[in-house]
């Protein structure tokens, strides 16, 4: 790429330290680009209204969005601008999350916690293992497969779905799940995917966990077969509206594990992005190919 | 063992079914035996009032506890019996629960239910995951090496203690630890192991996880600390005194991960149990060696 490279990065403290030799970073604030012309924009804590201006600076190629997801991006996105997003930064938080969720199902930690803040000692016997369980994951990216290793060790029988498996590989694997892991990305295509249909398929005392995005699940639908007593229950990092708003019939439900979007949050997560945006614009800079160029064909 | 064995086993379902050539088996209730000779008895659910009268029966020359821990037994234990006790049956889960409860501190569960449990969708940034933390792990039996398994795959590093680690190898692992893990039996060695001193070598933030016996730690000085703010939290599986009385201290801890004695606990233990109890009298009955077998002298 000839020339100095111009990249605006977010206004925040983890950032300041980037640099990279041929590249001129400035920092934009929560408000969006003040920069008259730039190269490239590293995205971190944009608010939403301000996205289209930031990604209209004039000379604007390529814009990296920090998260895995990128469809609050998509929509504000000029055709000329590449897309990459962050899936790697986040890989090893989300499957830790994943597995953290789904062995507190088996163990009951959702209902030993309701005990504990009433002070109360009281055992409880319905509790399981993954071990000789059967687990499906609806999504085997990078997330999938690292999960699928860390619940095989856990004695778990894993068998992986894509967006595009056949529907009758599909039904198989939902018949004899015992739990079904959604991490897919929203699609026009999976949208929807897990309504009541889906869910029937289950058997009953089945669990269904979502890390992917809230709209993959048809709430209502859910609710149902919550409430029904089909589902063993259900893990939502993720909902469809999110945030939950106050007095939604989700948060009633005693058998939901339910986390508000934190499976890829670690302490130090801005440190993570900042040092994986020097690599990214370094590579970008001298030429590199670079992972996470997102196809908008696919949407992901 | 020459002529036919006549075994005492629990009176409940999952045992109904036992059948060793050779062997006789007789139930007895919750509140003890009433056969007038025995060769061995299988122990699961007696009430401690009744456990000396069931351990006196005439002939008796062994006994196997369906528990990891043998402290409730061996105080009622008359000289020539030979006590087993059933590790091998319980490590699976104890390894499950133990990397269930684990995770769930780094990712937060606890305070995520908390928030959950009022209806208030809390984000919070403060969470962790297993990658590169030092876990050190004072007890490495079978479930120990179990735990270090699935730990490490989550890409923590795994140190491992025994009651017999010298004082400066102990105190190198836990001046580094992220998450201290008791996994030891309790003996008069290891009775109040951890009270003010070991639990002040820890780092500030560091976690104490007991899935061993509650009277490894000192109860107080974990309070303390806990309170003090020097600890990260504590999760506990066992407690002294146990079952923790409505009132103390500890309930009222945000940070203490509880679960009431359920590390060992699955829906079909009883089942578990008798098939392993099978397995077991049938070995002593062709008088093959039995796995488990209690060293009075070291308590465990």
């Amino acid at each position: 790429m000839p020339g100095r490279m111009n990249v605006l990065i977010p206004d925040l403290p983890a950032f300041r330290s980037l640099a990279v030799p041929g590249v001129t970073f400035t920092p934009y604030g929560p408000e969006g680009a003040s920069a008259a012309v730039a190269d490239g924009v590293v995205l971190w804590g944009v608010r939403r209204e301000h996205l289209s201006a930031l990604l209209r600076t004039p000379g604007l190629q390529w814009a990296l969005t920090l998260t895995a997801g990128v469809n609050h991006v998509t929509p504000h996105l000029p055709e000329h601008v590449t897309l990459y997003n962050a899936s790697a930064l986040h890989e090893n938080a989300v499957a830790q999350h994943a597995t953290a969720t789904i062995l507190a199902a088996a163990r009951g930690l959702h209902r030993a916690r309701d005990a504990q803040r009433e002070g109360v000692w009281r055992p409880e016997r319905n509790l399981w293992t993954l071990d000789d369980r059967s687990v499906v994951i609806w999504g085997m990216g990078h997330i999938g497969r690292r999960l699928a290793r860390h619940l095989e060790v856990l004695g778990a029988r894993v068998t992986g779905l894509t967006s595009g498996s056949a529907v009758g590989e599909v039904d198989e694997a939902l018949a004899g799940a015992d739990v079904l892991v959604l991490l897919l990305p929203s699609t026009p295509d999976t949208r929807g995917l897990v309504g009541e249909s889906v869910l029937a398929r289950l058997s009953a005392g089945a669990w269904v966990a979502n890390y992917g995005r809230g709209d993959l699940i048809v709430t209502d639908a859910l609710v149902a077969a919550l409430q029904g007593g089909h589902l063993g229950g259900a893990i939502l990092d993720v909902t469809d509206p999110e945030p939950l708003p106050p007095g939604h019939a989700l948060w009633a439900l005693e058998n939901v594990i339910l986390t508000p979007h934190t499976a890829g949050t670690t302490a130090d997560v801005a440190e993570r992005g900042a040092a994986y945006a020097q690599r990214v614009v370094a590579a970008l800079a001298a030429g590199e190919d670079v992972p996470g160029r997102v196809d908008l064909s696919r949407g992901y």
